[in-house]
């Protein structure tokens, strides 16, 4: 499947333009991200595993032609060896370590780069020639510290120390609920509660059920070449423990052209099936092929492989040895691109029909998602593309009806949409009955979150937020009812943050009568500190009342707003207050100037003022920010989520609860007797099965 | 001394008009903050108290005479009545409750404020008549709930409904050692460890020391009558319990004029004092009468009163009953100005020599500061206004030298200065000493952190919370020698946030290449996502080294930097890096244009392009933000510090571990029998005696 998918994937010439921005020290500009010498180790120095965790290793040893860089005339050293040595022990070559049947065969290819902006301007890349193995799914059994050495150039090393946790082969929570805030910031989650909840003289009368859980932590979430992350990179680090590079998932990213032969790492998902045969799911508002999502099974260097990446998550990889999958127990969301017979979707086929054949309940609206079976496999795709959001569904449902997202595949819009919580009810009743006494694992992730504040358009990012929060409160009452609150492990967390914050209030009603102004004055329509004021959003006003519950604002659109804004942004123009015509559009691109240069957006915030952008005006919204994110947990195990750490370490603290650290490749067909070798150098070739459930 | 504050403040114009601005439906803009209707109960509703802890209560009738509020032609019921009734118990008249010897006498004046920004333009006030009753110091032994009833217009009453929280009288914490990163939130601890940390692959070599503490929490800072707090306000609450409103400090706001006769809650320091003549001291890196290192202390409605300040918190209340204080064993920080005689200081006088009367030893530079004696009281003051920050002192040392900043009152600048660390470490050793077996409180602050975000100057604001994590690893080392380590609980939080965060890097070296470009094209120089690349500042350059130790940058000046800012900024210019030519000042007003309306300083950053403002125009700097705060907790009773609350908690948390809630009125001198009514009706009155240990 992988080279079929690489064919149909025609992203070879967008990947040499991406891998093309890379660094004159190392630093910003990178010839590849993870390996600042011309030997290449992948995983690379300082990564950690779980013991049994399936990998494949991939060395590559580099001759830059040209550039600052450039050795040995272009000329790779084809003739490198690699071994690897425990605890300070004894170095033994890579292949009889881990008992490697058949040495892989040589690779060999080109890449270029730039070095830095200024050699981006000139159009002057360095090429590198490349020469590289591939060993395909091993594992390391034994916990302890692993140097892995690659000696080239006749003298030249790369050393990587790797480091194998704990075992962890007792199972203390029988679920596990991972909820993702996509984007989600503390930050955010003060302004969400500042909508949401009355306050009277500085006490809030109610919280947020985010408030409530008894254990909070701060990750991470930097990439492993980027201190800023993208979410397909750092889902991925909570999905499998090795962080990656921007765009990519479950595969330490190479330098090759491949989208689909980077070195894998196996996932929570991968190895929760192989070694205790649990149920799984995944629900989220954004289209599913979406990171977030599809990281859960994916393993590739670029995300945009939507088609690709459904098959993998369907079908698993058929073409190289890889824990064997089959399939999501619940699969939830957006993307009917992707399903419906066409370009989106893996060689065009109905994925509808793929579901179906093997015996997937298929749903494509609200109602249809409440009578689905529990005992069945089920798939619900509400729209395409993502899910409208909780403000428009719920507050401005006018905006839903404008667009053209039937998931039949019919013109017009998809009516009868589930939100967040309706899915993740739903998602539980299934993956109880199914998993049974082997329990399950739920990711969930409120994903517009991040989307919206990617469009600067912060009430419709916080609708998601409380909508989000409302979910885990109902989610908590469900498991209370099913009698699984105490077995359950819930982890609400972010996979990366937006640089927003809100600065006071603003006055919608002076601002507008400004309209004759300019720009400076209007700002004076903005109170800071004291003038700042109180929120609004709970304020009952005559004619106003959305019927959305406790845990929303009684009032979306006050006289009195907030005034919240982040560092970066393309040009745009602020006006604050609550767009009542759907997701804003802050910059676009202004005829005959450039297909990719963004200006103010006019028809956006007409009474507002301008705010000219930080970012380089190719940009047309906003973007990811550095901060760490929040941890908030409860049940089995929660108290170990405390503190800070990596975005990774939230992969092992999950781990580590759900016993999938095995001194042997234990997989369920096998009774946990496992074939690996518990020394430390099994090598599980192949012997993954599914777990029989699959109907 | 209350009346003789006054008449030295001169504030009472000031105060007029800043009580102007205040809504006119209770949001806003507010005729009195925490009173929406025209009967005020302070404390007002909502309010939680410690058992025991001393407060008074003002009772205020209002009567607007015009505006949309105007009422009984602007004379005010001067023949209100209150009630209060524990535990939905009987009401008793409150003089009779609370056994007052003697009614107070009634109050009257006259306020007027502006229902909104068009009443402001319009110069159209709304004037309000008040009459009012004050019951100075009294106390609630017995938890519970208490409701106080105001009737008032013959009919209509305003209810408060107070809670006391549990009996505390257990110490569980010799000491407790306080660290305030002011302005300090989690996207600055994440920028200042990718400053200051060397990552490989994305694992980090060395963490911050605040990322080792095993307890985090978040805490919401909003004050009672805004949702954006101010540091006096914030401060107060994580003193006393009790939130106020912005530039308020020990005080709920009353309508009146006089800064000093708002009514008074006791804070930690006057509590311990009280309870267990234990030593206290506070150390800042800003002038010691700035809002909060002087809020452990004092008591007024407006921060900006520092000399008659700096007299209470020496010689306390000395003419309204009030908890006897007898000044701090240690007082660390900048500020001469309020020390030298003159202006700055209380009725002029020269406050080195009354501080030396009361047996202080002085010290105004370093060296003097590490050879003060551990058994006597001392006043560190080591410059003129706040201390240069880390930045300057450590790394462009010469920036300190144009200062005029001599604390001794010489002209020239101040030399030998500490940083936190040093006062932070001389502090404890004293402290120590002095405390004994009855142990200490001492909070240190970093200050700067907010000072250099207002100014935008992110790398001074970042260098001083490097500094402060720095001092938090040396304090937990100290109190390690001393064996102390396991007696302490060390809680590390901030008192509000500013919108910051990084979201990229930026090219220094191209973006000056484009000096003749136009700004949008500077734009280019910045990175986003994988282009943001890695931390150059924990790469050695030639040339490049700074000897300032493992835990910060070892360059603050490479090619590639940060790219950060927040979304509330005056007009200003962005360039990225470093500035090294001492603190920013990113706006200024111009020649002939207005005396509060602030541009682009066409002196800062004149490389970099224009970032046009979102804040009022009469804004010169950022401004704080919404964001909960971190609160990292290690030591005894620090696993109460993790989850959600709010920053009045933090106060509770800390008596609750020292054991400050108590049945009685219990104070040192009387061997802690107390001498209050133990069933919820005891008056301290006058009984407080300082602990002794004054030389």
């Amino acid at each position: 499947m992988v080279s079929s998918m690489c064919r149909l994937s025609g992203v070879l010439a967008l990947l040499a333009t991406s891998l093309s921005v890379v660094s004159v020290n190392g630093q910003t500009f990178q010839r590849l991200g993870s390996c600042p010498t011309l030997g290449c180790i992948l995983p690379p120095d300082q990564q950690d595993f779980l013991p049994g965790q399936q990998f494949d290793i991939r060395f590559e040893v580099h001759a830059p032609k040209n550039g600052s860089e450039a050795f040995n005339d272009g000329v790779p050293d084809e003739k490198f060896t690699v071994t690897i040595a425990k605890d300070g022990g004894k170095p033994k070559s890579i292949a009889s370590f881990f008992d490697v049947k058949e040495e892989p065969s040589l690779e060999k290819w080109t890449f270029s780069w730039y070095e830095d902006l200024f050699a981006q301007d000139a159009n002057t890349p360095s090429v590198v020639n490349v020469a590289s193995k591939i060993y395909r799914r091993v594992a390391l059994y034994e916990p302890g510290t692993y140097t892995v050495t690659l000696n080239y150039y006749s003298g030249k090393t790369t050393t990587a120390t790797w480091v194998v946790r704990p075992l962890a082969t007792k199972k203390k929570a029988k679920n596990v609920i991972l909820f993702i805030g996509d984007g989600m910031t503390t930050n955010m989650i003060t302004a969400a509660r500042l909508l949401a909840h009355k306050s009277i003289n500085g006490k809030y009368q109610s919280t947020l059920q985010l408030d409530k859980f008894p254990t909070l932590g701060h990750q991470m979430t930097h990439s492993i070449d980027s201190f800023i992350t993208d979410s397909a990179n750092s889902a991925s680090a909570l999905y499998t423990g090795h962080k990656t590079t921007v765009n990519a998932m479950g595969v330490y990213v190479d330098s090759s052209a491949d989208p689909f032969d980077d070195p894998k790492v196996e996932t929570v998902i991968e190895l929760l099936k192989r070694i205790w045969g649990s149920a799984w799911g995944a629900v989220t508002t954004a289209f599913i092929a979406d990171a977030t999502p599809i990281a859960l099974t994916a393993h590739t260097r670029t995300r945009y492989e939507y088609g690709p990446l459904i098959e993998q998550a369907l079908n698993g990889f058929s073409n190289t040895s890889w824990t064997k999958m089959d399939g999501p127990d619940v699969y939830f969301g957006g993307g009917a691109e992707q399903f419906l017979p066409g370009a989106g979707s893996y060689q065009g086929k109905d994925y509808y029909a793929e579901f179906a054949k093997k015996g997937y309940s298929v749903s494509l609206n609200k109602t249809s998602l409440d009578a689905l079976p529990n005992d069945k496999r089920a798939l619900g795709i509400f729209c395409k593309s993502n899910l409208p959001v909780w403000l428009d569904r719920n507050i401005f449902p006018e905006n839903t009806l404008k667009l053209k997202n039937d998931p039949s595949g019919a013109s017009g819009p998809a009516k009868d949409i589930p939100g967040q919580k309706e899915m993740t009810l739903k998602a539980i009743d299934i993956l109880h009955e199914r998993g049974g006494k082997d329990g399950f694992f739920l990711m969930s992730e409120a994903a517009s979150i991040d989307k919206q504040m990617h469009a600067l358009d912060y009430e419709r990012a916080l609708g998601d937020l409380l909508e989000l929060d409302d979910t885990v409160r109902a989610t908590i009452q469900k498991l209370s009812d099913l009698g699984e609150l105490d077995n359950t492990l819930i982890v609400v967390t972010a996979d990366h943050g937006h640089g927003f914050d809100v600065f006071g209030g603003a006055d919608t009603k002076y601002m507008a009568a400004q309209h004759d102004k300019d720009d400076r004055h209007k700002r004076s329509a903005i109170g800071v500190y004291k003038e700042a004021g109180l929120s609004q959003y709970t304020v009952e006003q005559p004619g106003v009342s959305y019927n959305t519950g406790p845990n929303f604002p009684v009032n979306w659109d006050p006289r009195y707003v907030i005034a919240a804004g982040a560092g970066a942004a393309p040009d745009h123009r602020e006006q604050y207050g609550v767009g009542k015509d759907g997701p804003r559009k802050p910059a676009v691109t202004l005829p005959g100037v450039g297909a990719s240069d963004y200006y103010v957006n006019p028809a956006d915030r007409p009474g507002g003022f301008v705010v000219n952008g930080t970012l380089p005006t190719n940009e047309s919204q906003g973007v990811h920010s550095l901060t760490d994110v929040p941890v908030f947990a409860q049940g089995p195990c929660s108290s170990n989520f405390g503190g800070v750490y990596s975005n990774t370490d939230v992969f092992f603290k999950i781990a580590e609860c759900l016993g999938l650290g095995h001194p042997t490749n234990k997989t369920i067909s096998d009774g946990g007797k496992g074939n690996g070798n518990g020394n430390g150098n099994g090598n599980g070739n192949g012997n993954g099965k599914g777990n029989g459930k699959s109907d």
